[in-house]
């Protein structure tokens, strides 16, 4: 899989080094690469990319003209899927990173400031996805949950011992309380259950763990699971 | 405001340095640190901090011990509000982050791998805060995302030219669309009524598109600020 970010700064992805895309670039099965946008500015002195925004109001605006000229040279035949950063796309969620996964070649654009010119948007993007209901100051920490979050559905990346299946939400559940020795810490005991090495009795502790969370924190999910299920 | 984020992962937030939070902490009105987790560990050879999970299963939990006196150590008497970054956790939004901006003292404890012994949560935890319903390989980008957007209502942050009044959620909708020179750029142009000067009009045409825009994508939004406004 190929992700190329594109960002105003690059260097905020050097901590992705630290995670699971630091192994799977190393293994060689994502290709990551941060393009500056700012290399594309038309004023060759400056290197200015924002400006006031029509209409007046707090803060800058990014150019079109910057970003046009970085996504057409990155992608000049429109072989990545191109997604744009802002609160205003579709929510992501873990569906969400499962299907982006399945896509060769992923550009993200982060915009930054107040955002980006609207008619590079429209002329030049696929998607908008939002990480949540709330304001970061640029998109470049969403697209490292984007980047993070969809890494893991891609074969290889996470190693034998790791797995998402068991996580929050792989079944429209929570997922159950995680105990690791030793037996009695602070004079808090690990449920008897999880020590006697019966399977059966493990899997049905946490189901039944997994569905009084969900029910008590996210009765949400568990609707959406039902009409899912239907 | 003091922030201390608790992780294994350290470097991963000096991305911070890129963002508001660097201007914010040379200015001092930030003080930040990420403590480093795993210099808790009573393993003194290894500095050993996950172990395998009770009952079995996929991937690594990390133990109980280097965090709980990781915690004791950096808040002993329990001044900060103590928050876990979980996918179980309330789900976080523009309203939370404004809402934790009034705290002075936060603590953000980053899980990796299959999460934290739950006793450590049962101990010490006041919150538990999920950015979103996907699942990210550590709670380190997640807290990202939380000091980043909660950095934004503390004030003096911002400069006086920016401004969180015109955000998406601010109001309940989402914010209108943006444009910056040149009038006109690949065939498209700026709405007019941005271009004439008349305050009056820009403000009827960017609430109308406000209200446009969520209907058609988040009606969801527009159900709930019903509700809040009654």
């Amino acid at each position: 899989m190929k992700i190329r970010v594109l960002t105003l700064f690059p260097k905020m992805f050097d901590c992705l080094g630290e995670s699971i895309m630091g192994r799977a670039i190393g293994k060689g099965i994502i290709d990551f690469k941060a393009v500056d946008i700012r290399q594309y500015s038309a004023d060759k002195k400056h290197f200015k990319c924002d400006d006031s925004p029509y209409g007046g109001g707090a803060g800058m605006v990014m150019c079109a003209q910057p970003i046009y000229n970085c996504i057409t040279d990155v992608d000049p035949n429109h072989d990545y899927l191109r997604v744009y950063m802002s609160p205003k796309g579709e929510t992501f969620s873990d569906k969400a990173a499962r299907e982006l996964s399945t896509h060769e070649n992923l550009l993200i654009l982060c915009g930054h400031y107040e955002g980006v010119d609207q008619r590079v948007i429209d002329l030049c993007i696929d998607r908008e996805i939002s990480v949540g209901d709330y304001i970061l100051s640029g998109g470049e920490i969403a697209a490292l949950s984007v980047i993070d979050a969809t890494a893991r559905f891609v074969d290889g990346v996470l190693g034998k011992s790791e797995s998402h299946e068991d996580e929050s939400f792989s079944d429209g559940l929570l997922e159950y309380p995680q105990y690791t020795r030793p037996p009695e810490f602070m004079g808090l005991k690990v449920p008897e259950v999880l020590l006697n090495g019966n399977h059966g009795e493990v899997a049905k502790f946490r189901r039944a763990m997994s569905e009084k969370l969900t029910r008590e924190r996210r009765a949400d999910l568990l609707k959406n699971k039902d009409e899912g299920d239907k």
